[in-house]
């Protein structure tokens, strides 16, 4: 399999659980109190919509880095590339469920039900996050890429991946106590991992051709 | 990251997000009166599938347009990109949410509801047509588009956009008094650049290899 | 815009409409009777879904046999695309609406509800193909192709989409009679394309590049 | 028609019916009792998500490597093409309808429900695998391929489609008499494909720039 298959149908998979995040979206709408108040009830469902939309992009971004440096498609990196699919799948779902208990919040009788449905949407995170760097570990061994990762450079992007998976540890384990800060939390990572420095990559004539 | 997989992606989200509009086409089905009066009921439904079919469309064609034009694709510019493709994926929960309120209309006890839904209609175009003014901003700087953009050429594209972006801003304001004018003001939008012409461009045999 | 873009964000929105239609195979579930006696009343789901299925099919194979042969993409071209696939979109939507009121059948009170919901779905098919003769049609004009197309092979295509279209507005005028009729010219007209002979594309070397 | 765009639309679908297949993954929500309750009573809608997803990518590994040989695309390949390509768009209601019944389990009146939901589950996935197995067996005629396939590596590829035939048929079988077992029938054929050694593909430089 060369490399394009991969990222075409990653892209789709990405595109697809992207916009699906959208489908959650839906207020009780006519007959159930002022639309205005519907909104604002249901706000945990826009932030989440915000942050999980922003995560899957910025793991959109970091694949095709990764991916492009590959040289060699073996039938290990096409399984782990579906382990990391299988989770960015799970994240429409994850998102639904944590807003959806964020939104009844207090009112409802099982208090603990907010803190697990967190606990859940920060370890979906946590799992995408550890398929990941299971396909940077893949690409470290001789000759599966095409151009050498300099030992600098992946002292670099260890550091990244494990910031990333300490915060989402962090949130799992915050979510059980406040629902809230696991949300900002899982917020700032995104954040930090938009803002994060990362040099220009020139589309030359020969790679904008595809 | 070169442009190709920056269009693939893109092309994906714009093209789940304008499949997602007909998932709003539902009617109540048997056993809710004649099937005649249920498609008349929800006229809005069709109409707004309609506006925000062609106005997605159309942001797809001139996405195209200036990404063709993109010679080097750096961080800003992918989280400029998925800002747009945010509100892009927003119009489907939008186009739902609007529809269901301008069917239910007057009959409706929280009158106020139908404008505040038709505002917020145009808030995401406008929001979709300000994000894609920075894409479009972003390439006017030395050495980031493959051909200069002349200066003529860019007051004629911040015109074009200048007017996208007052139409829908009054749309807006229109939408608390109107929202059946405000509507219009939309649908007319998206006529306004169906219509408005653009040089063929010439798919030569090396363009037309992708 | 180069073909390759158009013919992306086509097989996009195919894909994602020919994918949607199984949505609407969802049955009533536990609690609601023997799981084979709701397969047996919901027959015309599966009907529906396999005509609708293999009607998109045969639409994007004529597509791409006619866009491979376009040499230049100028914005005419683009909006009738856009006609085209609105009417593709709202198959699964029509597919749903009629398989739902077959489905009930004469044991509902509104009887002519079946005959309406079995006109719409004929009247979307037709609009289709009315859209791709329309796309067909602006091929013809000199220079827009890449091979001429001879008058030969234009008068056999014109047959062709003749063909397609009295089938589907003898459906509509049917379905006011006999909804079971009707869906029979459909799926037969899908049968009629798909056992259509037409020449093998060889995918020389360079062809099979993209 | 060249590879290329077959090639497409069939990832296209292939990512959009795995993405799909989260859509299944909804709890009853707030006020349904506890979440750990929740989603410890739908445990089947997690293993059946789990096996289909990866029974899907294990389609899509396979279809690539069959398509990728292809030098001739015809009608009849086509049409084989979308006939895989049903089913698989099948699989998500499949998967969801099994994972219902299997939820409610002895609980519910109709016994031999959740019986003839594992059946239907095994079946889609036989009707796959018999028309992949269509699809391999069209490229076994003289000049259809780039490369001719050795008997040898014919034969290997024969066994290995029996092998999964067999296993869904004794699926579908076991599924009257024991669903479990025959889900875990099911699970063991796609943990078998993820395991088969298959050699790796070097990406040559050509070969990547698609």
């Amino acid at each position: 399999m060369n490399r394009g298959r991969l990222e075409a149908f990653s892209d789709g998979v990405f595109a697809v659980a992207i916009t699906l995040l959208a489908l959650n979206l839906t207020l009780p709408g006519p007959h159930h109190g002022p639309l205005v108040d519907q909104i604002r009830d249901h706000w945990p469902a826009f932030v989440a919509y915000l942050i999980s939309f922003f995560t899957i992009g910025i793991i959109w971004v970091n694949h095709h880095a990764v991916v492009d440096n590959i040289a060699v498609v073996d039938r290990s990196l096409l399984f782990l590339n579906l382990l990391l699919l299988l989770f960015v799948v799970l994240i429409p779902f994850a998102t639904s469920t944590m807003a959806d208990y964020l939104a009844v919040g207090g009112k409802y009788a099982n208090v603990f039900d907010a803190e697990v449905s967190m606990a859940l949407y920060a370890a979906v995170f946590e799992a995408m996050a550890l398929s990941f760097a299971a396909i940077f570990g893949w690409t470290l061994h001789e000759g599966r890429t095409r151009h050498t990762i300099a030992a600098e450079a992946r002292r670099v992007a260890w550091l990244r991946f494990g910031v990333g998976n300490i915060f989402y540890i962090v949130a799992i384990a915050v979510a059980f106590f406040s629902p809230l800060v696991s949300l900002g939390i899982i917020g700032l990572t995104a954040v930090y991992y938009m803002f994060e420095r990362t040099p220009a990559v020139r589309a030359t004539p020969d790679a904008t051709r595809q």
